[in-house]
């Protein structure tokens, strides 16, 4: 493909959209803004923490003494819960009241680690607690749309550091997903196989976006990638919801998670920060047999820990745009050991 | 509107997306990243700013003694000329050559001025050379869209704070841009109006989104905004491009832009980030008669000076969120002097 070295656009068909890339812009020199890297080592229980067991958290309840995963519901969620569905439009001013509940999930009572310093054991505990979270918020009968995700790094928005997520469950299906239901479904139709099902198979075939693989599931940049080091782990056999996931690819999963945020953390010797998703189908009711699980990474470093890819002006009001192509990021973050870099 | 104090979501007919409201999380206490406040006084020529009049630019030009307006070929752009299409795509694998050109503006020599503290005859200046640039790239045959924007503030990945802004002009017609014409467009032939003639309609009759207005601009916090403090000025007649502004337009949009400008830096008494874009018909040859021209501010503060909105994970996978209600942000902003506050 010889136009690599050229501005181009790339498609993403879960999105319906395109990416502007222009792989010679690396050479621009940066003058701008950059970040701070964090590297204090933390301590492993830090009393003024309310993420940590046994401290007081901001709305005045005290953590249980977890051991491993600990769940609970955001004191400060930005959804409510209710099944009101008020309607108060008028012409083209259109709103409609949404319900839901927000809840934070702390990945590990160890306030120092990461996702990429803990075990397999402890991440295949957290892959447990997403599916029982998932499950029980499918049987709220008003809940359509249970969206888990983690924001690492202040960078990020995170405003602690003690390794945890959080899940959003509302009442409607937010865009993004309405827009990969749309577009799966489509294509499940079409061709009676998941758009990620023959995407793995194209990817596989070609090897020059892959990262890293286990039994289960693939680790690659997508094709498509906006941010730079964005990554996507696809599971090879096509499933819809984490809740369909076997004992032994919860494992695999927590492999993989590990697998990605240890180059990550290699990449700039850094705690890297990101934002990252679980994509799933809809809680709604129906089969939604095109939905392919997946799970991205969106981190927005560019050249170091401290150099980071703005999303703005150009960005905003016209197309996603980037600098390196998903062949070179590919091709760094596939170099990079598997060990983390603290431990050797 | 009983709902407002509630969570919910509002939808916006330009993109035909949704927005999740929850007016009750400001209460949330911040004890996440803060940024640097920009706030020392600039000289009017810096011997090290490759925008100011004199100096020499990265790519070892030498820039004019301009004194009003200066516009040059960005010499790091993100689009090459060019007029080749070469498709490579494979399956699901789509991409697409992308050729274009990319420029920059600087708004005056004055390199301690930003757009709020430059008097109404100067951005009138701005305006007309936005206009005269639009209109030459429009002549370029294979150019489909004209993105004009502004960066402002390092903090929105802005390198240098010399007033300027950006022009991208490109081969294809971007999502953002796409997805509009296609809203605005279906509006206009059911309704044989444009959906922003009767926005507009909605919202002066309603009132509380209105910040403030002359002659031919309306400058409002769109019902349907995103970023806190987002604002949008439209033209109360109704055409597609910059090109189509009349003289007495050109002035008093260099108002509207000034009158919302100084309000943002009275709001937190700082240099106000943002991102500025132009919103106006795709120059791809077609009509385009549904474009209504509008120009938006995508500021990123929150609460103050220091505290941003972080638009990540929930918001990236799943929907954008916001925490104050445009009406709150709108009767912030109308009540702030049209005085800047460094003048009095
Ligand atoms: O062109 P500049 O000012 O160097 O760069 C800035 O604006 C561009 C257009 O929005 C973005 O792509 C860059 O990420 C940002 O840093
Ligand atoms: O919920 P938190 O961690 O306080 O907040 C962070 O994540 C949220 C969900 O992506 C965002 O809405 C906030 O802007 C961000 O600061």
């Amino acid at each position: 493909m010889k136009a690599f070295d050229k501005p181009h656009k790339r498609y993403n068909p879960l999105t319906d959209e395109w990416v502007l890339v222009s792989p010679h812009r690396t050479k621009r020199p940066w003058q701008g803004k950059t970040e701070e890297v964090e590297e204090t080592r933390r301590p492993t229980h830090d009393p003024s923490c309310y993420l940590c067991a046994g401290n007081e958290r901001m709305g005045g309840q005290h953590n249980p003494m977890y051991e491993s995963t600990f769940v609970f519901q955001n004191d400060f969620a930005a959804l409510l819960e209710g099944n009101e569905q008020m309607e108060t439009s008028k012409g083209l001013l259109r709103m409609q009241e949404e319900t839901g509940l927000c809840k934070v999930i702390c990945f590990s009572p160890d306030h120092s680690l990461t996702m990429p310093e803990m075990t397999i054991e402890s991440l295949t505990e957290v892959v447990k607690v997403w599916k029982r979270e998932f499950e029980a918020l499918e049987q709220i009968s008003y809940i359509r749309n249970v969206q888990i995700f983690e924001n690492k790094g202040s960078i990020m928005g995170c405003s602690n550091p003690h390794p945890h997520g959080q899940i959003w469950a509302q009442s409607s299906v937010p865009n993004e997903i309405a827009r990969k239901t749309r577009t799966q479904q489509a294509y499940y139709v079409k061709h009676k196989r998941s758009l990620l099902e023959d995407y793995l198979e194209q990817e596989l075939e070609d090897g020059s976006r892959i990262i890293c693989r286990n039994e289960h599931f693939v680790g690659l940049i997508p094709f498509w990638a906006v941010w730079p080091y964005e990554t996507m782990i696809i599971p090879a056999r096509h499933f819809q919801a984490i809740t369909d996931m076997t004992i032994e690819e919860e494992v695999a999963f927590a492999d993989i998670l590990s697998k990605i945020t240890i180059r990550y953390d290699n990449l700039f010797k850094c705690s890297f920060p990101y934002s990252a998703g679980m994509q799933q189908r809809p809680t709604d009711g129906q089969s939604h047999e095109g939905w392919h699980f997946h799970y991205s990474f969106y981190p927005p470093l560019l050249r170091s820990a401290t150099v980071k890819k703005f999303m703005v002006g150009y960005e905003m009001f016209a197309n996603p745009q980037r600098d390196i192509t998903a062949e070179q990021a590919a091709e760094t973050l596939r170099s990079l050991s598997e060990k983390h870099y603290k431990n050797g």
